[in-house]
């Protein structure tokens, strides 16, 4: 029996895959569990570990082994297993080990300290902090695009969002702030003749939990094979085998933990679908991040927030905390697709989403490219939300700058991914619906059965099977085309 | 600056605690909080880790390394740590990379279908599992035998409590097994003419859980280094920065996960103080399991157990459940301090426990000595049962050999650390009685500082300084005397 180049390649990344499985539950558990004393003790071991990842993946043997497999008889799929395991040598061979794991320990420490800096309106601790993890986030910029050929900011992006080019975010959010307020204006006219019930609290934790944990089942998350847990910032982490879903609970409000746990559910069901037989090979894992965040946003948006679901969340939510005027169907829709300009992203509604994601993307695009500086973040930030918003964020830098966990860990380039994703997310609806026209009245009757077939068999199953306009083009017979968010929004929202 | 082959060595050992990190937080979060779909992904990634460490450990410039750091000039801490980095070399080197991943894949295999065959009293299915630990045992004893010229068992045994011999053990155990079967006679005549009030439950899961932590403060645990969960084989698990130890609730009764917490709360303090200027060196970890069971044991039985402490504990149980008659302090303390043979090692009085850990040593020595088979082990089981304790345990197997851990785990050479660590409690007990003759007036007062200051001094701050011998000796004047222990049971139990 003889062994190939190309069976060397996957055993190798099998390997990595148990060592990241590790980390994974490592980093989640920091996130979620972890007492205050155990930081720097944890971040030496990620940090370590983070090193030891990219020794493995930076082998000096790679290059030469990734060149012979290619000129081995391997069929489709395993040409495009090799063709990823390319892609993760090349993204991880550009960074040298010892810039890993400054990265690996800067962000543990900006991230930690970031927790208690955030409720406590610390922007100056915040920034000392910061600027570190900013000039790291540079340097990995700069080295990318060397090896690339893409630009600075283009270049961390391509880690999250293979394929998307600055050029063509461009077009697409400068298409989307050309119409956004517009809309959102003529919504909020609309909203503003609609009679609202406020539910009214306390809405005890445990209740939350346990509707919570009632929803993720109604959506087909097993919980044989994962968690709910609960992190500051919530997250979907762990492993395929094992996902850990985190949400964050408050007791005078519960329609933020419960769409947001629904919103994680889509990343955690895309997790737990992907091809079982491929597991522990690039070609398993999620495609990238915006398709990651199309599951979300299917779940949250697409099928969270429309009015069939929400029919089948009332007598839940009723049942968790007792009957309420609020909770009756209609206005518990009402409730939870209300569009308001607000300051927190992750409780932001669908249409005014956009324009946080616009203003984050503006901010990090100029600081990876030099054109600011930590300290002119405040500044822009102002700004932006009241051109974008009309919101005057000044001095509120917990509700600003300081509300997201990217930036402390240094994931410059990931915000556009939100977005993309409900466009995606829009496509995807538009998609199935073109292939069974009676799905909404499905989704009345409480079936949800067509969104997750058709998502399993077109997005889940395929993993990075394909390149993102390969998969989008097999999935709904077009590359990413943001007409189909607007016209979303606007049937929605405007009964267009 | 020259950097010595003894720095190189201290980087590579820092190296290794670091990646050990996160196989201990895996472990942990593998037996108190993963889901069972995780099982298969988890035992890869444990394997995956104990062959690299194993690999670390086991590096061909190693030994070379070693000689050359012996010849450089060093202070005597550094040497005490170069000789317990060349024992943990030696350890490593005696077994193959092959044979150390194929542990923990079992063991982890072995240990998951343990947690439902152990309930569903299914031997059959275990003893198939058991197979391969078992083969795995005695091939592990058979290597370090041959490399270190101990017998086989004591090989193994010599992982946990480096130095003992057998020979010393049958010694001690031989002289327990005189005197303790008339001991538990006279100790049950005497205790059969006591009145007890039985507390009247259920107690509610949370209210216990909210007093094992209030507990544990009591006892000096720092919750900002370390968190208490639930796990099926309670355990103290995690790292010296991070502590996780588990326990387990029943709602009918509440008295063995309270002292259960109590015994681990023993050696979450031990890891939550050992020397941090060492943290990573072998320098700094615990000496040995019976020193680290001496821990657990001096918190659960030597002070756990004091009326002093009982009446401190006493309007706690009051306040988590109520009061009753059965929480009047003299009568906890007879329930606490009851001596009944029972069939589970853990819930077992301290009187009978060595019974417990004698019928364990004399059936895992005759495994590995290749004597008898796993099929061989109930009716062993039962025979020395009938014989110690009189109890019938036929076809009992789930509280039988099903009821532990250790042998799932293929941790073989660990049971007699109980019992030594039992031993060395009461060593450390009369100790402190010498040096501070009020020691009992204070922790009748409630004040445990003493005892705490002590074991500080003379245990957790010592770490793996000495040998186990020459911190006995420093600490209390001899070495390992099983006399005191006697002593001890006596004076509690006949009033001697």
């Amino acid at each position: 029996m003889s062994t190939t180049t190309y069976d060397a390649l996957a055993a190798t990344w099998a390997r990595l895959h148990h060592l990241s499985h590790l980390q994974s539950i490592a980093s989640w558990d920091q996130a979620a569990l972890m007492p205050p004393k155990g930081m720097e003790a944890r971040a030496a071991a990620l940090a370590e570990m983070a090193a030891l990842l990219h020794r493995m993946r930076t082998d000096p043997a790679l290059p030469d082994r990734l060149a012979r497999a290619e000129q081995e008889p391997l069929d489709d799929a395993q040409r495009a297993n090799l063709s990823e395991m390319r892609r993760q040598w090349r993204l991880s061979n550009a960074l040298p080990e010892q810039l890993v794991q400054r990265h690996q320990l800067a962000s543990s420490r900006c991230e930690h300290a970031w927790r208690t800096q955030r409720p406590a309106n610390d922007w100056p601790g915040f920034v000392e902090n910061f600027r570190e993890m900013l000039a790291i986030g540079r340097e990995e910029a700069s080295l990318l695009a060397a090896e690339s050929g893409l630009g600075r900011y283009e270049a961390l992006m391509d880690r999250y969002e293979p394929g998307m080019t600055t050029r063509r975010l461009d077009a697409i959010f400068g298409e989307v702030r050309r119409w956004l307020p517009g809309l959102i204006q003529r919504v909020m006219a609309r909203q503003a003749r609609e009679t609202l019930v406020q539910p009214q609290g306390p809405f005890a934790i445990d209740r939350q939990r346990l509707l919570c944990e009632q929803v993720m089942r109604l959506l087909g998350f097993d919980f044989e094979g994962g968690r709910l847990d609960v992190s500051t910032h919530p997250f979907c982490g762990g492993v395929p085998e094992d996902v850990r879903m985190t949400t964050r609970f408050a007791e005078h409000e519960f329609i933020g933990s419960l769409m947001g746990t629904v919103h994680e559910t889509g990343h955690g069901r895309y997790e737990q679908n992907l091809p079982r037989e491929w597991l522990g090979q690039p070609l398993a894992e999620a495609r990238s991040m915006a398709i990651h965040e199309s599951q979300s946003l299917s779940f949250e948006m697409q099928l969270g927030q429309h009015p069939g679901f929400v029919r089948q969340l009332a007598p839940r939510v009723a049942a968790a905390f007792g009957d309420q005027p609020a909770f009756e169907p209609a206005n518990l829709h009402r409730l939870i697709t209300r569009v308001a300009p607000g300051f927190i992203r992750v409780d932001a509604d669908e249409v005014t989403y956009p324009a946080h994601i616009i203003l984050r993307y503006k901010i990090e695009r100029a600081l990876i490219e030099g054109e600011i500086e930590a300290e002119d973040i405040p500044a822009l930030w102002d700004a932006r939300m009241m051109e974008l918003l009309g919101l005057d964020t000044r001095g509120n830098f917990k509700d600003g700058p300081l509300q997201d966990v990217h930036w402390p860990e240094g994931l410059f380039g990931y915000f556009p991914c939100y977005s993309l994703g409900a466009m995606y997310a829009a496509q995807w609806f538009a998609a199935i619906r073109r292939a069974m026209p009676d799905l909404d009245t499905r989704i009345d009757r409480g079936d949800f059965t067509p969104v997750f077939d058709w998502l399993r068999e077109n997005i889940w199953h395929q993993a990075s099977r394909w390149s993102t306009d390969e998969l989008a083009r097999r999935a709904s017979g077009e590359v990413l085309n943001p007409v189909h968010f607007k016209a979303h929004l606007e049937t929605r929202y405007l009964g267009a």
